[in-house]
């Protein structure tokens, strides 16, 4: 671990993805439920690979994107997340450090094996996550690295780790720290199911905690159990002081306090895999945030890196980041 | 292991392929020679992998790419290589079941890793790639299983096989059971610093033994130390029933006996990653010739597999090669 200042810091579950393309008709064989994410256990895991095509490994696991997007932009970013000390643990702790993110998280010697997310593309590009938590749920307060945490100017958590209760004392933990170190805290609600797992406890995490909510248009209709999306919008101005939706092909829309941009999708040339772009808008955003830009070009900057994950498989970028926003807006956006 | 007839069983190396991309620079710093296959140890392996960008993980290995490919174009396929019982090597036997082809071999429950090829993709497409053998090495006579070579009307070997000695034992014990049964041997020369390696015992070995020979421009120069193409032709010509001679954007030289089949090369938007365009050449070339197609056939169907490949990373399609096929040829060209 280095000791300058940090940027982001990431805390998640550390994952390494396995994408198969699949097709509507093995959804519904496999019982999956579309577009969602959904915990499974070793059994059903060793159940579903069985079942799934010829695949591709790329770590993943949503705020280990995220930090390494940020990483390619210029950024300086740690992760905080729990491997084992196996084959999948090894090539998440090479691609990630690979990145630039700095990753002090011991493996864990014992216990289950690295987490894996068994990824379903459908052929209109929809994902649907099946994910086998593994050793990240190993994942407790005492890997909080309180100084990482310190030297960060944003800590950002993904929602995801309030499926597990040691997991979620360490979101909390961290962002006791931040807060008492002066930093912000941002959260992405990760997907909608987890939100209506937590709707209570989101809500008055958001209200009491965090300073900058990421979600997307399912998410924030589940947190308010809203029908529309203004009526979510409206709500959500009042209970956090910024906050990104994102809302696919329709683009963005960012508050705070009075402030409210509309930011049109970058256009993509073919939409292959959709996985990671929520991520990878986090990225982009929260490095125009800590680089002191204005919140509509944080949010164009996010936008560029939204779509350029959505044009190959994988969550992490095949484009260096940094290139395709300065092509685009000038090299003043990277400093 | 099924008992139907097969239409190749294929043998070789099992491998993993670790991808990134690379500076031409990057190579330079760590002493790779562009565009070779490379054995290296498992201490090498782990100082390349550290001075490797983040990667992504494909089932790799040159006669599994074959089958791979020839069971995606409707084939029936076996494989017959060596993995060790761990992660890896379980994703390697998911990724070729998942496939469709039979692959027999019981993986090795003690002794080194599974194999992986780390992979450096140049801005160019060209890939440079360090392979450390591992448990594959540990092929040997013994996982030769007779019966799959029986059933097939031909047997598929590479090259890369050649350099350790059980295998090569494994290699010989095969093509003899296919002659014995009355089938075919196939080889691919498979780089063409292998073929410098063992240039004397490649050229009786082919003279002898095989009945249909792959090789890319480079292998063939160096089987016969030519200065030019055409020279290298005429040799062949007189050493080897059928002979697919492959030169990259130029094309396709097929001989037989008095047959000359010169095939344009199929026309790629976008040359991003070269791994596995000569295995799927030869996954297309050997379905034509299974299905009894003439060779200008057979040598159009292995030009579209390898355009399919070239376009993305990784050496197994990522499109239906049917379609494909059936899309420019006709579907006749799958019956």
């Amino acid at each position: 671990m280095g000791n300058g200042p940090l940027d982001v810091v990431g805390i998640g579950n550390a994952i390494v993805d396995v994408i198969a393309h699949a097709e509507e008709k093995d959804l519904v064989d496999l019982e999956l439920t579309k577009g969602a994410m959904t915990l499974i256990d070793a059994a059903r895991a060793e159940f579903l690979y069985e079942g799934m095509g010829a695949a591709i490994e790329i770590s993943g696991g949503s705020a280990a994107n995220t930090v390494v997007g940020l990483a390619q932009l210029g950024g300086h970013a740690g992760y905080i997340g729990k491997v084992r000390n196996d084959q999948l643990g090894g090539i998440f702790h090479h691609d990630i450090s690979a990145a630039g993110v700095e990753f002090p998280t011991p493996a864990a010697i014992v216990g289950p094996p690295t987490a894996r997310c068994l990824i379903f593309v459908t052929p209109d590009a929809q994902r649907t996550m099946e994910t086998y938590l593994g050793a990240s749920v190993g994942l407790g307060p005492n890997d909080i690295d309180h100084e990482a945490i310190r030297r960060a100017k944003i800590t950002y958590l993904e929602g995801y780790l309030w499926d597990e209760p040691p997991a979620k004392e360490a979101f909390e933990l961290a962002s006791e720290i931040a807060h008492e170190a002066g930093k912000k805290v941002a959260l992405t609600l990760s997907d909608s199911f987890c939100v209506e797992r937590h709707r209570e406890s989101f809500q008055k995490l958001i209200h009491d905690h965090v300073d900058i909510l990421f979600a997307n248009e399912a998410e924030i209709l589940s947190l308010y159990q809203a029908k529309h999306f203004d009526q979510a919008l409206q709500q959500i101005r009042n209970h956090c002081e910024t906050v990104a939706l994102t809302r696919s092909e329709k683009g963005a829309v960012i508050l705070s306090r009075d402030e409210v941009h509309v930011i049109d999708a970058e256009p993509v040339e073919t939409v292959l895999d959709t996985t990671g772009a929520g991520d990878l808008f986090a990225a982009g955003f929260l490095f125009g945030l800590v680089r002191g830009h204005g919140l509509s070009a944080c949010g164009r900057i996010a936008a560029i890196c939204a779509a350029e994950i959505i044009g190959h498989f994988g969550a992490r970028p095949e484009k260096p980041l940094d290139q395709l926003v300065a092509d685009r807006m000038g090299s003043g956006a990277l400093g």
